[in-house]
């Protein structure tokens, strides 16, 4: 049943050799300076997927009191260090001369970087400290496995965990855990979640999320292998208070991604999974956990700022959370920063010199579920300013009857309740309702992929001062494996 | 002749006073806590107009050197310690209910703060340490004057220097020794440079950047004010080295702006004036210079990344030479940050994962220059690619002489080679050769004003580690003066 042998790449040796050569290692104090490392007991890597530095600026605007004459700061604010680069992998082959003008591009320079990443490349390069290829997951540009810091926490005896509101499979978590030449292979993905071991052993001892249908599936299921190996399996938010510490646990509390925090009916779900996940870690020889605010790029992915302001919000209780922890054990580093920036949003557009985040504010759902349940006749055109939280105006609602009857014209040969056909409808709708709220909001957009600009790094507990300035990603893991004592 | 008791507010007193109150204190340590506090004897306050953080990232990306497998580090990122926000007064007034929903927001509120500041309530803020509004000179929401830690340094002996690539009297220069209700106000503006004093004293020694037609008026003639007060005159760059050391100095290359860095003869003209402006201003008191590379902004508000590029590029050179000077004069200071983002700028755009500042490297002229020589019939349409730096394909070529005919046909009443008419021919062949560049680099814009986002904060010398982390930019003004004793 343990393909521990048979990782999809046929080098799982690499990675097994890495962790026991360093496995006796553990706790020495590894820096040759004068004063020896602090090294925190505790690791939490927070990783906001998507975060540029405009959503924590957008965040304390969203999150200001009007009543008062200066701007409240926020969590975030609280523990702003510095600043790191997110570019991937310099491709590799060479530029041809037709893209070049002859006098300026010589012929055979390499094919330029092209400095945007995505989220595997990017997660790679925070687990590994190496730069990869956009896509990859755990290996580098030869699709050679790489040691991420997990494992080596694990590696020199710590306990290991991962919370997160996206599948747990998907491309930030799956860089510190799986190796993978894509990050669309989701099952095999899965699969390394089981086979690949640290010294023999399963690699992560708490593991909170979404994801069922990539472990429990046809052709395998890796829920109850991992039920066998001794783990505790829960798929609801009340089975969290009756797990038992000493055991490890495999939470999934939705097929794929968790809702969207406005639509989530446990509030602040991130926070609440830090929660279980550290109460689950803490041991003598400390932990490392992985939290990923997964959704606040899939809000910028859509345009939608309303979305990644929920997201953004879950992240701050987190961020509060775990600020009160570390006062109460400050052996304890927590790290947060981005894996890159989504959407080119921006804070005002279109000439205008606002920004107006108190059409955010009293959301009942996402845009996206209005826009379902608009098209379910659900809700009602009538009730969707209340479910919106501000009046729209009359060529706002007239609008919206019109994409009805035009998408009734354009489909009046089909079934418009259902499918495909229903889908394009919410995609109209969904499409609209955004584009109220960007225009009420004034806010701006190039793009619905990544940017390659630099992204915020917050730090504060034992170790933080090693993560002040601007730095590469790939320094982030090195630094974090130079806290853990890794040469 | 002088006027300094007839301000156009009216409370020319206020600031008298506020300065010889302090007059005395001059030197004297200042802070309460047990280790005193390490003032530097010269502060070199740099601000980069509308370079939120996308720019110093993406000039990193320009900078790169593609031959090699990592991405170099800027002279930026050697020095960023923190971020700063910006944004302006809460305007004051209450909203109406007609943009509220009636449960979502109720009457009587503040009228929400928008967030996103001008020029001159962000220079208003980092010289005199108050929020104000937009477009507020030296003045606070009431419109009453504010003491600017240029005036300060001048109240406790030191010198006191501006070198910038606007007209000297643009908002932010101005912001720091102007007082006057409205940006717009140039010429009181240039008047206050004269009318205003310190302790009786000419306010700035050392002025240089453009702005002649300010300052050689009919209704007045300042520069020859300044002359008859022992200012040496000059407006040439090569006058630069004929400058007695002892005498203060205004310098103004250009009837309004300098030219842009990518057209200038002169190369890197704010590192050559930033030179001689240090050597003007070194005396055993020390001094404060406020250097602005103002143009970056206009690159942006034109969404012109080449000319903003070109402008990065003068930075670099001067924050590279200030460096060499701070490591031979360690007890001076440097603060560089922006006083806003401009342009709503992203590396990459349109769902693409690229950003290619290959093709912003080679021009020979800013596009603008281009636009105007082409208008002129000085540059052929054949001779573009040559002048871009890379090859234009058939169709851009052909869109180029369809932009001619177009307009020729609009304008066939009227002579095309003549004011507004061929002002209109330019705007046309501009937009097109941005466009030309945006789509090639795949950079992104979402506005041609400003947007709310923080900016970066870079420090190095002597007390840089206060502008560590997370700060309002009116911090920025009361850590200077601070730093400069006052308490």
């Amino acid at each position: 049943m343990i393909k521990s042998f048979l990782s999809p790449l046929n080098k799982p040796n690499i990675l097994l050799l890495t962790t026991s050569l360093f496995g006796l290692s553990a706790c020495a104090q590894i820096n040759d300076n004068e004063t020896p490392l602090e090294q925190p007991k505790n690791i939490i890597m927070v990783v906001a997927d998507g975060m540029g530095p405009v959503f924590p600026t957008a965040y304390r605007y969203y999150h200001d009191d009007a009543n008062t004459p200066l701007v409240e700061r926020t969590i975030f604010d609280q523990f702003y260090v510095g600043s790191a680069s997110t570019y991937p992998a310099t491709e590799s082959g060479y530029i041809s001369t037709s893209i070049a003008s002859g006098a300026a591009l010589a012929t055979g320079k390499k094919k330029p970087n092209m400095f945007v990443t995505d989220s595997a490349a990017s997660a790679t390069a925070l687990a590994a400290g190496v730069k990869t290829y956009n896509g990859a997951i755990g290996v580098d540009q030869d699709k050679n496995p790489q040691l991420t810091v997990l494992e080596w926490a694990k590696s020199i005896g710590k306990k290991t965990g991962i919370a997160v509101t996206s599948q747990i499979v998907h491309a930030t978590p799956a860089s510190y855990i799986a190796k993978n030449v894509s990050r669309k292979n989701y099952n095999p993905i899965a699969d390394d979640y089981f086979d690949l071991r640290v010294n023999g052993k399963l690699k992560v001892d708490v593991m909170l999320g979404g994801g069922t249908k990539y472990f429990i599936r046809e052709d395998r299921n890796l829920k109850n292998e991992f039920v066998t190996a001794g783990y505790q399996y829960i798929d609801s938010y009340e089975q969290l208070n009756t797990l038992s510490p000493t055991q490890p646990v495999l939470g999934l509390f939705a097929k794929d991604a968790l809702p969207a925090e406005l639509d989530s009916k446990q509030k602040n779900r991130l926070t609440t999974l830090t929660k279980t996940a550290i109460k689950q870690l803490e041991n003598e020889n400390g932990y490392f956990l992985l939290l990923e605010a997964s959704q606040i790029d899939w809000g910028a992915h859509s345009n939608d700022i309303a979305y990644s302001m929920g997201e953004m919000k879950d992240l701050a209780a987190t961020v509060t959370y775990l600020k009160s922890y570390v006062s109460n054990n400050p052996d304890t580093l927590v790290v947060l920063t981005a894996d890159h920036n989504t959407g080119g949003f921006t804070i005002g557009a279109r000439g205008e010199y606002k920004w107006q985040p108190e059409y955010l504010k009293n959301l009942k759902s996402s845009p996206k579920a209005m826009a379902k349940r608009l098209a379910d006749k659900r809700l009602s055109v009538d009730n969707l300013s209340n479910e919106l939280g501000f009046a729209l105006k009359s060529e706002e609602l007239k609008k919206i009857e019109m994409i009805l009857l035009e998408h009734t014209l354009d489909n009046h040969t089909g079934d418009l309740s259902k499918g495909k056909i229903k889908n394009k409808l919410v995609t109209r709708y969904y499409g609209y309702i955004k584009e109220i709220i960007n225009l009420r909001t004034n806010s701006g957009w190039t793009t619905t992929g990544h940017t390659g600009i630099d992204v915020p790094v917050y730090a504060f507990g034992k170790g933080k001062e090693m993560f002040a300035g601007f730095q590469d990603n790939i320094e982030i893991a090195n630094k974090l494996f130079t806290l853990m004592g890794k040469k």
